[in-house]
């Protein structure tokens, strides 16, 4: 025989071991006005490849955005204009409705498709995707299958996807009622943070992002954790440099995970940047998305924070730090359909949300609690009685939040 | 400030550079009769996880299989109950049309996500995709973007599928009249190559998929050339020794390729593995697909090895070695789709197929010729009058052949 294969045996000749290793590379830059003239950061970006200029380009910009930014448009062409040795529009700015609904509808989608296809945009072409998480989602998935992968610019334009969503290596979009349940691993090829964009946010988005950043900390760092809770007010208010601070600090730790925890594509069963999400994920369902992704994420924290307390790990004082740095910032922590527990069977009891989250991830149920604050551990069983406990806990704190804040003339 | 976050300047905080490494293991398995009780490869394949067992999976098998093995589906429900505590069938296996109209009708990519769906797959069950290069480039696009990538494993039943694109990190459908237009890249979690299959390909499958053996000789390894060329009249003739070599060293050429070369997703824009494939896909769609991929394939390494020789590069010799090669085979090095050379810009010109081969990469236009047999050499521009002269040649050569055989009798 020429080659290496063994004498034939019955059934087997002997199998050859593929490894494929793959390094995806991105920069996060922080700017603000990022399509002011005198700003040459996404410019810069692009120039970057080292390619043969200018590329061919083509926005798909968040609608809701247009509100607040009525210049927005004009300004990406104008934007354009002035760096023509890098940049080619080669088709109109696409607006995409903003919120869920960009993940509901395949029309949109498949209109994506039909503009990179008229605009001729090839693997080393550019879409640029500004807008909030769920219109990121969207257009990253559009980006990701689309030839294999053309590359894309995120420009997110809230907390949420600012330190956490628009930075990683995840797009998707909703089908059959279940969330993400279409979509890639797909890191982009640079991330814009402009943080004037953060100014025009509605207070209940301001806050929807510090929920994830509150996770990270919870999970990942104490200190951070300390900073928020110290912050708290200032965030409430809105300062500016403070969330700064948030949002750089929430993106490193989420980037850090991500590169270096062993799994960015999620082959694994653990999740730990899930935590609190099995419960979020139900909620945001069971409320018909009245719920934004970040309020459900505080409520999911909430609960799974006062089960490791339950559960003997958090001490009561911590605990209690949690919830109130929660509180402070603004969230509500109880909402009805956590009442919904008839019985895991049904769809619409929240621990349905368990066997999703499950199902979703795939393999054994793996569940990320609080040791103590700033250190997760993993889980694999739950006791349902004492999240019934839990969230019997969350009313109690709820009602007196509401009397305490009535009782200073606040509601 | 508490993190490092520069002081406020106008535009600039410091960015965060990310790098994430991904890496993936997939097993190339070759085996007979995969479906026999007695053959414990899948079943090993699926057991290997070390994850809690029974999984679910879903078969999906191409339906122009059941024609000659007509006992197929109730082999797989045999088997899958053999080994019950492996295996769980969760649906009925699907059926999908063979040919490249598995690429081109969108509602199968929609009633295997529904299937999935339905049977409760999710990110640690298995799809099993049994068919030919089309069927498994569908399967593997709906596996890559159903909960973000289902784990799939491929059982090619083609000589193509089984020493090229069933083997490797890429799949697709066609969208817009392009080819391929909508994919990923997602490596498999195991393949299985059953030589069975091959022993009831019609002749003009068995010679397609030789093609790419072809090819993969001439770029990589004049030592497997030559093997081909000695055994041109075995392979002609269906020896199935001589077949089971040449798909387990084109297999594990494609393989290292893949592995080492440095580019496993192809970011830039160097593809030596598409020798001679500009114009093998625009032949395939000049001829609506009369021409399997194969065979498009085979004349597009006889066009661009003679303007190769034309370039100087390949001996006279060598030239003449590759068009007896690929004449032996059975391979028409000509077809009357190659005289369309009216311009470029013409989708019907055949040099149309260079513009295209360039904006389905991207970037420069990046051409691998051969320097001799074994050693490729790239180039990023092409000499239409001598690819002109190229044809002629090409169209001289065929009619020589016509002639030859007429003589002998043989047509």
């Amino acid at each position: 025989m020429m080659f290496d294969i063994q004498q034939k045996t019955k059934y087997t000749l002997q199998s050859i071991q593929q490894t494929v290793t793959v390094t995806f590379n991105y920069e996060i830059h922080f700017t603000n006005n990022i399509f002011s003239l005198k700003n040459p950061t996404l410019a810069q970006a692009i120039a970057s490849d080292g390619e043969k200029k200018p590329k061919k380009i083509v926005a798909l910009v968040d609608a809701g955005l247009l509100e607040f930014w009525p210049d927005l448009l004009a300004q990406i062409t104008n934007y354009a204009k002035f760096y023509a040795e890098v940049i080619t529009l080669t088709a109109e700015p696409m607006l995409i409705p903003g919120g869920e609904v960009a993940k509901n509808e395949p029309k949109l989608l498949e209109q994506i498709h039909q503009l990179i296809e008229a605009a001729g945009i090839c693997r080393h072409s550019y879409l640029l995707g500004i807008g909030g998480g769920a219109v990121l989602d969207l257009v990253g998935y559009a980006a990701a299958i689309a030839h294999r992968g053309v590359r894309l610019i995120r420009i997110p334009t809230t907390v949420l996807a600012q330190n956490d969503s628009g930075i990683g290596v995840k797009n998707g979009i909703n089908a059959f009622g279940k969330k993400n349940f279409l979509g890639t691993f797909a890191p982009p090829y640079a991330v814009i943070n402009d943080l004037d964009f953060l100014t025009t946010l509605c207070d209940r988005d301001w806050r929807s992002g510090i929920a994830e950043a509150v996770k990270v900390a919870l999970i990942k760092d104490a200190h951070f954790f300390d900073f928020i809770h110290t912050h708290t007010t200032a965030l409430a208010q809105r300062d500016m440099d403070i969330m700064q601070q948030l949002i750089y600090r929430c993106a490193q730790l989420h980037l850090e995970h991500i590169a270096k925890a062993g799994d960015p594509f999620e082959m694994g069963s653990s999740r730990p940047l899930d935590f609190g999400h099995w419960a979020a994920h139900k909620l945001e369902q069971l409320t018909d998305y009245r719920l934004r992704h970040g309020e459900a994420v505080a409520i999911g924290i909430a609960l799974d924070s006062t089960y490791s307390y339950l559960l003997g790990m958090l001490s009561h004082k911590e605990w209690q730090k949690i919830l109130k740095t929660l509180a402070g910032l603004g969230f509500t922590l109880y909402v009805p359909e956590l009442a919904e527990q008839s019985s895991p069977e049904n769809t619409r009891c929240v621990f349905r949300g368990l066997t999703e989250f499950r199902e979703h991830l795939g393999g054994e149920l793996t569940l990320t609690l609080l040791q103590r604050i700033g250190k997760r551990i993993e889980v694999h069983e739950v006791d349902l009685s004492l999240y019934k406990q839990a969230i019997s806990l969350l009313r109690d704190f709820e009602q007196q939040q509401t009397l305490v804040t009535m009782n200073r003339g606040e509601r």
